[in-house]
């Protein structure tokens, strides 16, 4: 458990957010992963939480007795729903808000509602159960942590993929807006599938990596990075020599500009947020929206979650939309596409488990890396703290 | 291996004896474990030992050549039964002391008699193989390290268990005299076996809760913590409300003062001693006794050992009592009783395996905890040294 | 990856050398293991390598890409023979140099032929591939990294095993050229194969362990030790007494000086050269010699090599050899006898893994031990730089 109690908000350094940002809002589950009365585990940013669902809310306490330590996970005791008895000694605590309700041994003991259990604020939303992980009181708003737009009444959305990374989450956030990693997706199936002309590289239109960039930092709102993907000049084949040798690479279908504005392609936009958020519009295709987020596990595991969205209010039109998610793009955009910057993030891990690797020590950044720059610098300027292990600087 | 030289005792803070504490005696074996002639190895307080009886009598002594290192065990090699040849280059010791006996490249190095094994202390007793691991010279009397009276010629024993458990031995030790751990035994099915009316909790019946705890630290004699477990106010069923719900926690049995006394059961006393070893007389049914010890192996895992007592000098009453042991006790007392404690106290390995959570840090003690703290104390006053890794503060 | 950028030769002490020694010519492969156009990967000293045979000829180059570190192997992307793309921004270097060849989303970009993979020096000779890790540039000649003839034309080699052990290359090497290590030998069927009567220990003549060492440490030569193994006194028997009881350890066949001479073998030589290659001549046989490698892999880890030869310029000869140490000497030369080294060192690790125990801290030497300390100190004196992890001392 890593539980420190200060409220004072201070921005700390990309490279040391080894375990993520604290005071930040994460996705912990989808809605459909936590049926009332049932327990789940979660570790985030090195925390233990034991979550419950309590007549329809969802709870989130630390999956630790505050008395002595006993993981309550290991051995379930409850003698009513809202609350979790260590099978030890019999500490009682309510799960809705942490607190010490009874000792039997000591039923009037000056502990009784302060030896208590944290607590972390929950919010459900949009099918996803948002967790905050930090000690400011009252917590920062969710609307703060998601991209603009995201709480939109007419925005639907319908959460899809929440699976574990073998990587630190700054792999893939340091990708996720780049937009040269799409080298990865050359051959992927969904591509095929939608018959799409997808570029194996984007060159910079001039000569600065961060003119095309948007920095997003108004107060009140969430922070983040937008780029108009079509800004760049795509790259459909590359052809170089090597010590006499020509090697070509090339994408699956040449580029045809007016076939995909006749599918209704126009400008496709990429954003990337804080705490570790990317939204791209529309994606996979035209009416429907991508937002996948990189959720610290531990320093080299994080979760990934994709939901996909549509606007529009019509109840008919939502449950289609759902089944369409279920039926095509869990299987299109996340197993044969997705599912490829996974695998190719976790490639980079051994590498980049050297912390002396890190940030400019080793890499060799490009022009195009100015996204993954301007990102770490964002976040470096706007997170609310650095999560650090207990005890540990 | 890990072998200082030094006979000076300098008691250490329970807090740093991860590894237990050094320049005492702590049970290696149940005696039928060790067959004539066969080597036996055991990790004790983080070092290697090789055992073998000889002639009826059990030898110890460190499992690594003095020359470079080799680990006997991992190829034994013997030429007379009282000696261990290291198969690399033939360094030949005496398994009853250490002693290098022979080098067949130099028969009359030097070094002969001198670059010996560590030889540690044995005593068997009560069917039980002690052993000595530290330094001083001769050791401490065993009569220090074991219970008041455990090695009473009346005293017969019956040694049951001995498991590896997967938890640092202070957190056995510290929860085996706390009065309500008793809580986790509530639904244990040796309490149905007997139908004893066992408290989920125990009450302190005045404000200080190291009032009843009598501290035993006589010169010359073992240092432990009486306690006459009937001093307590027992709680046999305990009702709570949390947030509207109402929640009651109850004993298998209800109280039954009179069937316990017609049973044979007037107070129970628990007692416990330096290294490690806890006394309940009697228990579990009148006329008998448990001893159980937690003997470090290393920083995550210790191992637990049961013996059962019971006063009788007649043969025929022994072996019966052997037998009772064995097709009786070891089932109700081991596998349907305590059993439970060594899987409970592995639920807190993770809490207290991050030495910055330990002892007063992070744990919030409570008013029953005296118990344990009342141990801890007397611990770090009256143990003979910490045990460290060689090289290692 | 361990990579640093210096051209300065400063040796360091054997005690530090757990990942070996820099700037130095390891064998990484018998050449048979590495056909045209496949690609292997290697862990030498620490450093993962990416190894290709391209047009008969052996590159290698480090496994992750300059830019942001992904491990090539993981996923490997090529579209010439002779270069190596990275899956994920299209990074494309020259295998057989390193160079950045080709940014397909900056192809002007000031990086290319800058931003390069380190390109490992590679020598193929007599059916091993030879790789230098280190910095020094031009690398040191070959020829003073093997044993002195091994280069020779007329001396033909067949490469016959090439294994790796679980610990580190140093307790090898310790043991390869020290004459008493023969007991562990004793039982190995290969004795009873060739009728050998084999020594269990050797006895040095007088009374200084290095006197019948000599030290060869030419200007532009290889550095190492030879030692005549006849001029130690052989011992077949070994009678001692313990505490009563009397052993006795022999050999497997009674001393036969005549009938040894008859087979041809007159003196056997020993001799070890850095960076790590023991030679002994003859060995097994008369008219054959033997060369074995202990190649660091990581901290507990190293390769174990060993190739036979045999002085004939004659094809058919040869061809016959070739035959015969696939036939005989792998089964009869590794299997029956060297392999028993393998396992007996792997029986130091525990002991020589606690950094704290190594070389005289806890060791306790005997006279016969001046082959190793002499080992060590040429060692010490003639390494060309210890290898360590990045950024780290």
């Amino acid at each position: 458990m890593a539980i420190k109690k200060t409220t004072e908000i201070k921005p700390g350094a990309y490279e040391d957010a080894i375990l993520g940002f604290r005071n930040h809002w994460y996705p912990g589950f989808k809605s459909d992963e936590i049926p009332e009365g049932e327990f789940k585990t979660l570790v985030l940013l090195g925390e233990n939480l034991l979550v419950k669902r309590i007549d329809g809310e969802v709870y989130a306490v630390q999956d630790a007795c505050a008395h002595r330590g006993y993981k309550f996970s290991e051995q379930l005791e409850c003698y009513t729903k809202n609350s979790i008895t260590c099978p030890v000694h019999a500490f009682t605590y309510n799960l809705k808000n942490g607190e010490l309700v009874t000792i039997p041994s000591d039923p009037d003991s000056s502990l009784i509602g302060k030896a208590n259990l944290h607590s972390y604020p929950v919010q459900e939303v949009k099918g996803m159960v948002f967790i905050f992980v930090g000690d400011i009181d009252p917590p920062a708003p969710l609307i703060e942590d998601v991209p603009p737009g995201f709480l939109d009444d007419d925005l639907y959305l319908v959460p899809s993929v929440n699976v574990t990374c073998d990587c630190n989450w700054r792999i893939a956030a340091d990708s996720g807006f780049d937009p040269n990693h799409i080298f990865m997706h050359k051959d992927n199936e969904m591509l095929d599938f939608l018959k799409f002309p997808f570029p194996i590289a984007s060159k910079i239109k001039g000569d600065d990596p961060f003119e095309e960039i948007e920095v997003v930092e108004t107060e009140g709102g969430p922070k983040g990075l937008l780029d108009d993907l079509n800004e760049t000049i795509p790259v459909y084949e590359h052809t170089f020599e090597c010590d006499g040798e020509v090697g070509t690479m090339k994408s699956m279908f040449p580029p045809d500009p007016e076939g995909m504005a006749a599918q209704g392609f126009g400008s496709i936009t990429g954003s990337l947020w804080l705490p570790g958020c990317l939204h791209v519009d529309p994606f996979p295709v035209p009416g429907m929206c991508h937002f996948e987020w990189w959720v610290p596990v531990d320093e080299t595991t994080h979760r990934y979650m994709i939901t996909y969205g549509k606007r529009t209010t019509d109840a008919e039109e939502r449950e289609q939309f759902k089944q369409e998610v279920e039926n095509v793009w869990y299987q299109q955009g996340y197993e044969n596409f997705n599912r490829y910057d996974t695998i190719l993030n976790n490639g980079m891990q051994e590498t980049y488990g050297d912390q002396n690797y890190l940030y400019g020590q080793r890499e060799v950044l490009a022009k195009t890396d100015g996204y993954t720059l301007s990102w770490r610098r964002l976040a470096s300027k706007h997170n609310r703290g650095i999560q650090t292990r207990y005890g540990k600087k």
